[in-house]
Formats: C-alpha cells, sequence, structure tokens
C-alpha cells in the first residue's frame, strides 16, 4: 500500500505519521504547505499542486490539512482558499486521474452549530457557526458525491476537540482546554477563562492517530453512503479536566491553574458541543478515551517520557 | 425597492416575475442564461458576469438559476461550474460590492437522502444522493456563512416537488407527478411508472411563487442564524393526486392515466423524501396548499383559463 499524507506536518499528521509503520505501507510520501524533516513542501493551492500530489496513484490518501478555525475567521479568503479549493482541488485531481483510492479526510465537530439536543446523534443537521465548520461541512459533502459517483472511496472523520495539545500555549479560543493541563504539567502556570462547569467533547491525540490508522484498516463495504462520522470522545466538564489533572499529577499541579474569567470566551464556548452519541463511529469499532485519567495519562507517556513535576 | 432575479425565465422565474408588482419594485431587472421577453441574458458562470449582475446594487436578489437534477446528474463537471461556482461566483460578487441586499436562493428537497425518519424535521441532517443535492446544500452552507459574516442578509428555500408543472413532459425521474394531472387535464394519455402507494411532497407553481414573495416582506430578524428552511408542502400518494383528478376533472380525465411500471424510475422515487414536519417556515408564515384538490385546481385556474377538457 502507497500511502500521501498532506498536512503531515500539522499536530496530527506528525501523531499519525509516528505510527504508519503499523500499516506496513511499501512506501510513504508526507507533504505538507511547508517543508520539514522528511515533509516535502506542497501547496494545494498552487495550480498543478493537486495533480503532481496524486501523480504516483497512492492507494490512502490521508487529507488532514487546514487552515486552524481561528484563521479561517480572521481571514475569510484564505480559509476559503486552503480549506475548501484547497480540497477541492486535491478531489478533482483524484477525479482526473481515474483510478480509485481510499480518501480518509478530517473534518471537525465545528460543523455542529447551537443549539443543540443534549447529546448530539448522527442524523443532527450540519449548522456551522464558524467559516471553519462551513467550509469542513462542505467538504464533507463533496467527499460524500465524489464517493458515490466512484471517483474514490471516501471517509470524512469529525474528530473530537484534541486534548491534551502537545507544544505552546496559542491563542485560538478552545486553548485553554489543553493548556490547564499541559502547563501544570510541566510545573507551569496556566490561565482558566471559563466556569468549571463548561462541558466540551475530547479525545487525545493518541485517539485521534488511532482513530486515522482504524480508517485504513476498515471495510467501507460496511459504510454505505453516509461517509461522515462523528467520532467518539469523552463528553467532560473542565472540573472533571481538573480532578483528573489532581489524580494524576496533585494538589501542586492544580494549584498552577489561575481563574481568569474572560467574557468574549465564554461567549464563544458557549455555542460549542458538549455531548455526542456517535453510535456509527462505535459500532465501526472508532474507540477514544472513556476517562479524563486516561487522556492526561497519555500526555504525560507521550510527551512527557512519564515524567511528572 | 430594486430586484434582481437571476434565472427569470425558469418555470419558476415566470411564477414570480408575474407577481413581482404586488411588491411594488422601483426597478426590475431580470437575467438567464439565455435572452428572452423583458429577459437579457447573463451567464454567472462567465468571467465578471456575476459582478455586473450586482453592478446596479439590487436591493433584493432573486437566486433561482441552476441545471436540474437530472443534468446535474448527467454532466457532473457542469452541474459544479453552474449550480455551485455560479452560485459562488454571485455571492463573492455581492461581498466585493460591499453593500447588505437581501438574497433569496431556491434550493430542494433534494438536500435530504434516504433513510429518513417518517415526517423530515427542521433539524435533520442533509445527506444528499444526488450531485444536484449535494450542490444545493452546499450553496445554503454558504449562504449561512456569507449571511453570518454581514456581506448580505440571506435565506435559502427548500422548494417542495413543483406540481402540476406547467408546459410539456419532461424526462425527468419526477416528471410523471405532474404529467398524470397535466396531460390528462389536457385531453391526453400520460405514463404513471410507479405504484399508487408512492407518498411524496409537493406545492404548486402558485404557491412556489407565493413563497417567493413572502420571503421579500419577511422580518429577517425573525430568523436567527439557521438561514435555510424546508418549505411547508403537502404530502400525498400518486392515488391521492388520482382522486383528486378525479374529484376536479372526473373519471374520463383518470382513465386517460397508463399504467407501465418502470423499475428504474421506482428505484430512483424510493430515495426521495416523503413527508416533512416544517414547524421553522410555517411559524414565519410560509403557506402551501392543504388539500391536492386545491393543486389541481391552482393548474386549471393558472394555466387552463378554468376550462376543463
Amino acid at each position: 500500500m502507497k500511502i500521501l499524507v498532506v498536512g503531515a506536518a500539522g499536530m496530527v499528521g506528525r501523531k499519525l505519521v509516528a505510527r504508519l509503520p503499523e500499516l506496513a505501507p511499501e512506501s510513504v510520501d508526507l507533504v505538507d504547505v511547508v517543508s520539514s524533516d522528511g515533509v516535502r513542501a506542497l501547496d494545494l493551492t498552487a495550480p498543478g499542486a493537486a495533480r503532481e500530489a496524486v501523480a504516483s496513484r497512492p492507494d490512502l490518501i490521508y487529507h488532514l490539512a487546514a487552515v486552524v478555525s481561528g484563521e479561517a475567521e480572521a481571514d475569510f479568503e484564505k480559509g476559503y482558499r486552503v480549506n475548501l479549493d484547497g480540497t477541492r482541488a486535491l478531489f478533482e485531481a483524484i477525479r482526473e486521474a481515474a483510478y480509485r483510492p481510499r480518501v480518509v479526510f478530517t473534518s471537525s465537530i465545528a460543523v455542529f452549530g447551537a443549539p443543540f439536543p443534549p447529546k448530539i446523534g448522527d442524523e443532527f443537521l450540519n449548522a456551522p457557526l464558524t467559516s471553519y465548520g462551513t467550509q469542513k461541512a462542505i467538504c464533507e459533502l463533496l467527499l460524500n458525491d465524489y464517493t458515490r459517483r466512484g471517483f474514490f472511496d471516501g471517509l470524512g472523520l469529525r474528530l473530537p476537540t484534541i486534548c491534551v495539545r502537545p507544544g505552546k500555549p496559542n491563542l485560538a479560543a478552545s486553548g485553554f482546554f489543553s493548556n490547564i493541563l499541559r502547563e501544570p504539567l510541566a510545573g507551569k502556570e496556566a490561565v482558566l477563562p471559563v466556569d468549571a462547569s463548561v462541558r466540551h467533547w475530547f479525545a487525545s491525540p493518541r485517539a485521534a492517530a488511532g482513530f486515522l490508522l482504524h480508517a485504513a484498516r476498515l471495510d467501507f463495504a460496511r459504510l454505505g453512503p453516509r461517509r461522515n462520522l462523528t467520532l467518539p470522545g469523552l463528553s467532560a466538564t473542565v472540573g472533571e479536566q481538573i480532578e483528573a489533572l489532581r489524580r494524576v499529577a496533585g494538589e501542586k499541579a492544580v494549584r498552577l491553574i489561575r481563574r481568569e474569567p474572560d467574557p468574549k470566551i465564554q461567549a464563544i464556548v458557549a455555542g460549542w458541543p458538549r455531548d455526542f452519541d456517535p453510535r456509527r463511529a462505535l459500532e465501526l469499532g472508532f474507540r477514544a478515551e472513556t476517562s479524563f485519567d486516561d487522556i492526561v495519562r497519555a500526555h504525560v507517556e507521550d510527551e512527557l517520557g512519564g515524567r511528572l513535576p
């Protein structure tokens, strides 16, 4: 099996690439908008780039590349150019190449917008409240139609919010969900801008890589015509996150969380999904963590070499 | 109020245009892909055409233009070019013009695909099973996002299947729903390819024009962030259609329907919606026929000058 990963240098991309040997691929081609170790530069929005990306006719294409939510909101044109036109260019290039690879696309729970039922089911409408969510929802529709027409065999995966995100704190509105764990686990302070009662939907980076590997092994004949899945995750409150931190790393870590209510972030987060009933993905064998302790421990093991501060 | 109608020469367009005087417009600009009486030629997919269309800064833009379902399925590239790229070009031209008109877009119940609940509610997912339905669903998402970003004030209207469609019988899979009424009402034979138990969702051309006029008068502040509505219609079986024909035009008309089961058409129709619970549109004052006799009578009055064969 020849594998192409588009967006290989991103956080989820790197987690996936590290585990690709589990699929025993014949070859691996890693591309991203900027080159890095083992990853060559390829901008899907450049003329001819998508065609070049699939010229070797990879059997499995992971399309993970995207401008993130905050940037797509701040720069309307760039968001549509990269997240919609870039994806469409890739899909068109595959159609023109006239073979039928498997395409695994990372979508997001941002395709959903409030108001929500208590648990969002597999038949709930996509009414996104961000341009990023709109672009992902459009690409899901394209993926479904290109699959139905036989141009490729697609699967869209709506990732939960990834937590604990490794790396530095970022300015995304969702950043605090990871910051309040990652920073105290490294002995540093973190700011909590919302109330402890705020509930959201999570999976670890390790689970995200697991979803993508599972998608490579899955029997697609089981999917039927609806090719976009809400993945399993863990519904947890900020308070439950903090209790998990306390159990894994003690009171000393929890004391590093500084409460600084931010009405702007509170308003944004109020429109986000809180809980799902991802029945189809569970039936298809996708699995995420079932306790926040596991999510915290995955970070300690995978990012901190098992060491606590 | 200055009004622009894109797709003014189509069936729904002509019904709307005939009633635009009810809105007492300051000016009316009618365009379609080919010119006809009072309608100038303008192809939204041609470079600069969309910009030219909105150069006069119309206050209300009706966007009705589309390649129909059968053609979008037969010609993949044309369907996407006209139904998606054409619509996006119009939306982009409005964004560039930097004013905030009202945009009323005709979508379709083709945004829904089987399996369905017994009645499709306002929160049911869009999982289209045609390229046409995919293109409409994508345009709905764009309309919603452009509205949320303040580029225009949009409303997408998912029309029921229009019945009785005036004109000649066409080869669309849905054609028989109109053929079995229109042809007998004109003293001609019609073919029924499906069972009398087949159920579908209908509104008259008169109701369609009524929806579009209502959208011009509606207080958009009542809409909230979800700008695409499933419109009211009448859920009826083919048997109920035939009974209405019998009541309005007698046994003689019914005898002109020839049953010729067609497994291909039966298979297509089996994937179509049968019934809806369009609560939001009803609350917003949209109204369709509530009996099939009214739909048949609307055709006799509007197309046949009140005369029966």
